[in-house]
């Protein structure tokens, strides 16, 4: 028998102590992988919430879910505000659902006190974001703008070898039971999320309003030497892979420290072969993952790295392989939407900054393709993905409210 | 049934062919490690063709093989000559089985021109060098000089968890029945062996006179910094100890540069944690070897280097532990033997030249306790410890006439 859920709950606090008890793993953390029974039971829980508020409640194809305050004035310019209610596996009570649950909270509030708006509202909880049951991302988000369709599903497998398509068919979704994901009908997307890095903390303010979406490339490099003797290999003749790396990412992180702005290098992986003490290894592999809201300072970063590397390596006798594996392209945040926010901040007296988001999110999906903004709460320490994330009552009070105002100011 | 092994040998290098059958792989290189059944079949083999050449032979108490040729004059000095006869796991043909056969071929020789020597002369199989089935290295030599004794055997334990000693007394030593390992009339210890690197190849010289084995230092350094999100942690609050090892390393090989004569330095092995191209690792290891015939001069590294990472470190924000887990102090070879040896290359018109050992070898052990030396014939690309391994028929030849003439000169 399933354990008695929480009943009453009253502040966005308690929101999110009842939404994390769905997927709740031993040590404080949550996991709630797409399509798993912890995700369904999540996503009902959400819907029925969303209707006892007095909002018209869906499903699309894919598994997002909508809880709908329709306008009086422009019913069909619409306005999303959510996040998604997938986790990594272990991850926090707040990355994602304190999105959703300050959504469902706002629109109620506003509903409460105000009435129906004048352009529609809508909470969402997206299906998925966070790629850590099937090798892709933003499958909720995606689907929304077309990006991908339910045709896509037959691919991507999980680790156990079940496919997106036959998770997604098991819940009900992907048959045209539900109507298609795809959208064409959103006039802003609005999404609230804790920061999950520390600018916030370390700047005291208690919001951020993100003017961009950095973009990213990752790179696996891969340098090819000759593997030999510690011992009986003169320093002369080597082809060392492995120095050459070290000289190459510590170059890179220099050259880094030149770009305007902030560029974010991060070398996270490396493995040698056959990673013997004794040794000179024969290959190296690394990955190098690059991030920067402009796209022109991404480009020529690339340029420079790319030269860097072969220059070394052409020098070293070194073979280079550089595989660029992934790239997201920058996106700006809505201009009026984001002075929308700074005024609704300004307006609650709420202390807020700029700031660019490093990681990727759901606005940024949506954001090619309609206007989008996102607003950031503090995150404890900068931890996310971990059972340690955390955000104090009074910072996602702060972030409701602002959240609360921005959707008045926008659809009222 | 075993398959008939090579009976008909003329050279050195059937002699190498024939030894290679006792543990063949399929890809021609010999796996022969302590204690297994092609070890003890090798030894047995050996020791047979000791006595066919008409030396008196024996095991002692841990399996070395000794074939002995009396001296008239002074029987109770005795010139040791060989190597061991196990090898790594897929090991070459060349590596330890060159000395040993070339020792007994060298007595043969010297017995049926010269008749008995003054001095005795004992052509040596040891039972292990290489350290490729028990967590030690040095076994036949080590009982030899007593540095180690049966009483060791207990606790090293391969990887079913085999004991040394278990395994010694399946084979029927370690009991007592032979002759303890440890000598004291030992005059001299010469070993042939092939150079493992390839500097004879790259002067075209075909003998190396050893003048110093190297002394080694190993470290496993490990950096602890901050796991982290590489989109959302400002570049300027990273402690990322995969950037900081990459400065360290980049500064080690630089430092290392500066060192008189050539010191070597191998980072072989590294391992980020968690090892995700997005995740900032929180913890790095990498290991250091150096080597360097000057005890000076890899003591005055050592201290540098602990300056070094924990100077950058201490600017880093990241905690450093430097762990010294191998130390092995130079052993320079024997002044007279050595100069016995250049004579003797001089008078045979074979082309030679003065190096160091940067591998260790048996000559090592023994040379800490008697005047010792060592040739090297070279090595097909410097490669070794491969079924690769190769040395041409003439290079083994001129190896086998160097070292025969060395011991007429010291015994006769």
């Amino acid at each position: 028998m399933e354990k008695q859920k929480l009943s009453v709950k009253n502040s966005i606090t308690d929101y999110i102590e009842w939404l994390a008890q769905y997927g709740a793993s031993a040590d404080g953390g949550v996991t709630r992988l797409l399509y798993t029974k912890e995700w369904m039971d999540a996503q009902l829980a959400v819907k029925t919430e969303m209707s006892s508020f007095g909002l018209e409640t869906r499903f699309d194809d894919v598994g997002n879910v909508f809880g709908r305050l329709s306008g009086t004035q422009s019913p069909d310019e619409v306005i999303v505000t959510g996040s998604h209610i997938d986790t990594v596996i272990n991850g926090g009570k707040y990355d994602g659902a304190y999105g959703v649950l300050a959504a469902m909270l706002a629109i109620k509030q506003l509903k409460e006190t105000y009435g129906a708006p004048k352009k529609t509202l809508e909470a969402v909880s997206l299906c998925e974001e966070e790629g850590s049951r099937f090798p892709m991302t933003y499958w909720g988000s995606g689907n929304m703008t077309g990006v991908f369709s339910v045709q896509d599903a037959g691919e991507p497998r999980d680790e156990s070898g079940v496919s997106l398509q036959s998770a997604m068919y098991e819940n009900g979704f992907g048959k045209g039971v539900f109507q298609s994901a795809y959208r064409t009908d959103i006039s802003a997307f609005v999404e609230l999320h804790i920061e999950q890095g520390k600018t916030l903390e370390m700047s005291g303010r208690d919001l951020g309003i993100v003017t961009s979406i950095a973009g990213q490339r990752r790179y696996l490099v891969t340098l090819e030497g000759e593997c030999n003797h510690a011992g009986t290999t003169s320093m002369k003749w080597r082809k060392d892979p492995l120095a050459t790396s070290s000289r190459i990412i510590h170059e890179l992180l220099l050259r880094s420290e030149e770009q305007p702005d902030e560029l974010r290098l991060t070398c996270g992986k490396i493995t040698a072969e056959p990673n013997v003490a004794n040794v000179i290894p024969g290959r190296v592999q690394f990955s190098i993952d690059i991030r920067h809201q402009h796209q022109h300072v991404l480009e020529q970063f690339h340029e420079d790295m790319a030269a860097l590397i072969n220059g070394i390596c052409h020098q070293k006798g070194i073979r280079a392989m550089i595989d660029e594996y992934m790239r997201i392209e920058p996106v700006p945040m809505d201009e009026r939407l984001k002075a929308a926010a700074f005024e609704t901040a300004a307006e609650n007296g709420i202390s807020c900054e700029e700031m660019v988001s490093g990681a990727g999110h759901d606005a940024q999906m949506i954001g090619r393709c309609y206007p989008a903004c996102m607003l950031f709460v503090p995150s404890r320490g900068g931890i996310s993905h971990s059972p340690k994330e955390y955000t104090s009552a009074r910072q996602l009070e702060i972030g409701v409210r602002a959240l609360t105002d921005l959707l008045y100011k926008l659809a009222y």
